[in-house]
């Protein structure tokens, strides 16, 4: 049954909308007070960003955390969003009802509300543009051209690679044995069938097993984790600051490109999740998980001087923050190992092409 | 020829932004200053707001039209927007700086910057989502709820019906034949000749015609013509205020339910552009031209005092500024003749329908 979309509006979203310049999501444009503002604006395609196959709740989440995560990658604390929600024509309109909910629990997460929106159909995939506004947590908000020769290089907010695993496994690409290399099988497979039925579909593998490990990885695909206590750290030290969300090694490419400057990486000392570290161990390539996409971390360029203040800000929050490389004069990334010797960076395989 | 989504960045929209807190484009997110500001975010979606055989520098028009056209039924000026454009993956990347380039030149002449935004490809239809920031005239900002027994109700800013007229020619709907109803066809036809040739294919008719009074109907569906002098009339004079963007009987009916009145328009004052107003003259239904969408002009209420004041306030700009009704206790909206009798509203046969 299809649904009208002032329908929609009054009853699923304008709950969402507590804010008074919301105007309850019934006027033709909200009002915005305060400010500054950070801003950002991200939109997810069907079959492009997240899969057809994918559940509504995780598209909600993801929609709005890789724009969150923008915020954090700028030392902004978030503040409130606009929904443009794009809606296939043969999608049932039940599903609306669940993203609003989801993307309500979302919001009160983050301490976010919704501004207003726009709802319309489409004849084409399910496509969800989001503005977010952050209010800057520090007196000057870095951006990518500002990391200086002599600075440390540093992720924050979770590891690398695990997305990508997720991805593979999810699509079939990667298969639970290859992810279980030099686990203990026989315990992963009694865990798996003990508790695969409690499980929500989508955290099951495509032959219908589930496997612990496997749901977390899919888990961090589907909906990056994004932490919002690394924002005030930002704020506070970082010169140059981006989130990854097209791969380790294209962000710092961007990042090196915008400040003018070489960026070199310690293979070493990147923060793999220890699924990730096992499969490399065991035959993986781990350039993949460094190229692959979606880690919705932040990376970031400090002052050596900081090490000491920057390690102490963590403590307790377990936002995996690691010193991963240096900020050199030159330009460009290289990826060295323990040596020093540079390991080369392959190309990651998807582009950001546009049109034919 | 497919192009990289950082260099349509650079090279095509990076110049389109002059704000400092844009930073060039070249950053994850914008800062935006100043404020309180207006937002406003609309989406238009190839086959559902525009033809896929529109040409792509009046899709770019029409895109950020409708959003300030939002802005100005507020009282507002525009300030800045924000661009997600969403690519499909089949159509020619060349069109891209054909977009950027009549994106810009609409910029430039409603006095916006581009403060940042998102590209993306989809295997869908070209869809293009644009959030607009504007700056309030007044010291309150009308919305549709302020509507108040006893006051009068007026447009400004164009015609009604004739985006609707537009489309039916466009479309193939409606032949020159059924336009031309009254006129002198014969000097029609000459004029037609004479200058067919020297027009863009978008001016013509589906027979490969060209008639100057169709071309122009056909303008102001492929690109509304939205006026910046109407914002400062709407911030001092509007109680209630919207932009109609589905047909003066819809979004009449929005307003007053918004406002907890009963609108009463006078059907022979809706100011119908001559060749509407000729075509249901001979035998169309004029109701088609009020249920009709397209025409993003402003619909408002004020006070019987300000009549005077209002209408000095467009002298020599000829916004068409003109009464059509009046604010009644009630619901609902109602269209009466000359002698006061009810006419009936029909269904406008288009939906706001979501999903299946």
């Amino acid at each position: 049954m299809s649904a009208d979309e002032f329908d929609v509006i009054r009853t699923l979203f304008a709950p969402l909308a507590s804010e008074p310049g919301a105007r309850g999501l019934l006027d033709d444009a909200a009002l915005l007070e305060g400010g500054p503002f950070v801003i950002t604006t991200d939109a997810i395609v069907e079959g492009v960003h997240f899969l057809a196959t994918d559940p509504i709740e995780t598209v909600a989440m993801k929609a709005l955390r890789v724009n969150v995560s923008d915020l954090i990658g700028k030392g902004a604390r978030p503040h409130a969003a606009l929904l443009t929600l794009i809606w296939p024509q043969h999608r049932p309109a039940e599903e609306i009802a669940t993203f609003a909910a989801s993307l309500g629990g979302e919001l009160a997460h983050f301490g976010m509300r919704l501004l207003g929106g726009d709802t319309t159909s489409t004849p084409g995939p399910l496509t969800i543009s989001i503005t977010a506004f952050g209010a800057p947590l520090g007196p000057r908000t870095p951006s990518r051209a500002d990391a200086k020769p002599g600075e440390d290089l540093w992720l924050i907010g979770g590891e690398i690679g695990s997305a990508w695993l997720g991805l593979q496994l999810r699509s079939g690409a990667m298969t639970l044995g290859e992810l279980r290399r030099g686990r203990d099988e026989a315990a992963a497979l009694i865990e798996s069938r003990a508790i695969a039925s409690q499980m929500p579909d989508y955290l099951k593998l495509p032959n219908e097993d589930f496997d612990a490990e496997a749901a977390w990885l899919m888990s961090t695909y589907l909906a990056p984790f994004v932490r919002l206590e690394c924002a005030p750290i930002i704020a506070r030290f970082a010169g140059a600051s981006m989130d990854i969300s097209d791969g380790l090694a294209a962000d710092a490419q961007k990042l090196a490109a915008a400040s003018k400057v070489a960026l070199r990486i310690e293979a070493n000392d990147i923060p793999f999740s220890i699924p990730a570290q096992r499969w490399f161990e065991t035959g993986g390539d781990f350039r993949k998980l460094v190229t692959g996409g979606d880690d919705y971390v932040v990376l970031f360029t400090a002052p050596p001087e900081a090490r000491a203040a920057l390690l102490a800000s963590e403590k307790g929050v377990a936002l995996r923050l690691t010193r991963i490389g240096a900020v050199e004069a030159g330009e460009g990334v290289s990826l060295v190992d323990r040596s020093g010797a540079p390991i080369p960076i392959p190309d990651p395989g998807y582009s950001h092409r546009l049109g034919r």
